[in-house]
């Protein structure tokens, strides 16, 4: 049974159901817009595209995988503000001859996200359509509860730098998964899916389910970080946002990052984090480095020129992991 | 130039600047999130799919006209539950051969229909990536201000129901497109749209440009309106909406509703609300007809079973205008 033989009515009415409920929600999906309440005054607002190609692959990922990805990855940017994720509205876009259970199969994968890493945020509102790939549009609002967003711009010199959350894991499971299941011609092979999967539980599940450390960000807030964002294009190239915006340089201390992967390899959705020398940091967070005079970024006190990350309008090609 | 030649950051960065800045900002593009002010504490939020095929046509559209429609129609749906629009966060996929001269186009629409709309509100947030066609996922905020959501579920027999904003115009604006203008193969010819501007102005514009009336929402949450909604899917598809969820009926006077396009057309967004029988209602609306017991929609006092609307999964085919 696929979206296109039941229609748009039909298909709301098999997935709304599996959705996570928001405890902030004063008027739910049905109407022209949602209601939420945001008791300070203050809402985070982000919005991230997942869009079959550039973001995932069907047979790399499955539906549970994309719904669970899209969600954790919209909570992590409201968690990188120091904010708490409170609720979402979801756009989604598919071909008519989309099964029906692959989407529900989304939707649960956003119920068993948001449930795990965010208890109490739902989702609100949303939109169907059709298009000649999978695509999902994610929007997430957060609130702060009386403390100040935790923006990129405020790292000092002498801050601690720490991470939450793995590193390199989802660069490693990305190589993982176009080395054994993807063939020249971008064709998946199931098998070898499953076999990476058993393989290399951690690192499949850091690229196809992340498990950003969401709570860990208002911890961060409360702690008093300086600076926070979430690490999605890789440490190097995140961290130099948060050194260009502060006008400081970072300077990691290698032997506590890990390797080269955990400096520049992609969608780890840690959470980056300053603090001042005298703070107390989170127990999820672990001291990686330092704020330094200066600019850029710095491991082991030399400057760190590698590029890291990607850009999906100018590096994707269907058949590399780029 | 395309946007596939220059990457993401300088598209962004020639993009930005062409949006419309929202007056709620606290903190806009350029970090995880973006921060809006709520001073009631509540919150709208909407999310609409605009999709190149079902959705628009490049050639029907131009860059400009998109961005206008993705902004008005998302703005619509804010109106509608009474509130006021504050600001937007846009996702734009597209394919990487895509000029950047197309999404500034894109920009310039959606500036010029947020300013002429509802001043104030803007882009605080966004989103870039690739696709095989052209999509934009708009999500808006609105702000209440102090007055309860108007939905649809207020309405009570003997009010007045009334309605602001064209209706039938945009039906009419895109059968006079594909009539003079789409090849059987679904080819566009740009001179047939150009004469269709110029004989039919105020039916294409309805359908490529259309100018909801934002501000009339909110006049009417303030004239004590009981339900209310944004008029998409066709006058009858969307008064049945209001009938079912107030469980009543809603009777037109077909005089007043004018011609059998103003019943079923859709994309109209008009805004349809019912208003207590001692309300003033806001002189940007007419009544067109009353809440009477029972269930449905009726016509001069006969029951409309006429559909109305159509279904984006179910119906949509590139070589027609469904």
């Amino acid at each position: 049974m696929t979206i296109g033989d039941i229609g748009e009515g039909a298909t709301l009415a098999r997935i709304f159901p599996l959705l996570p409920a928001s405890r902030r929600t004063l008027l739910g999906p049905g109407d022209d817009c949602a209601v939420v309440t945001v008791p300070d005054g203050r809402v985070s607002v982000t919005t991230d595209l997942m869009i079959e190609g550039p973001d995932f692959r069907i047979g790399l990922s499955t539906g549970y995988d994309i719904g669970w990805k899209a969600c954790a990855t919209n909570l992590a940017d409201i968690a990188a503000m120091g904010a708490t994720p409170t609720s979402l509205v979801v756009g989604l876009a598919a071909p008519p001859s989309t099964t029906v259970a692959f989407l529900e199969d989304i939707a649960r994968g956003f119920h068993d996200a948001a449930t795990a890493l965010a208890p109490g945020c739902g989702v609100v509102g949303g939109d169907l359509s059709t298009a000649p790939v999978v695509m999902l549009a994610v929007t997430a609002l957060g609130e702060f509860d009386g403390t100040e967003p935790v923006t990129r711009s405020g790292a000092t010199i002498g801050n601690r730098v720490a991470v939450a959350g793995s590193l390199g894991d989802a660069k490693r499971g990305l190589d993982i998964l176009f080395d054994r299941a993807v063939a020249p011609d971008g064709t998946v092979d199931p098998v070898a899916v499953a076999e990476a999967w058993a393989s290399h539980p951690t690192e499949v599940a850091a690229q196809l389910r992340p498990e950003p450390p969401i709570a860990a960000g208002r911890s961060a807030a409360l702690a008093g970080a300086t600076a926070m964002l979430d690490i999605s294009d890789g440490l190097v190239l995140d961290a130099r946002r948060i050194a260009t915006a502060s006008n400081v340089a970072i300077d990691f201390d290698l032997a506590a990052v890990g390797d080269i992967d955990s400096l520049t390899g992609g969608e780890d959705h840690a959470m980056l984090a300053c603090f001042p020398v005298n703070a107390t940091i989170p127990p999820e967070f672990r001291v990686i480095g330092r704020v330094a005079p200066g600019s850029g970024v710095m491991v082991d006190g030399v400057l760190f020129e590698g590029r890291g990350g990607w850009d999906p309008l100018a590096d994707y090609s269907s058949a590399s992991n780029q």
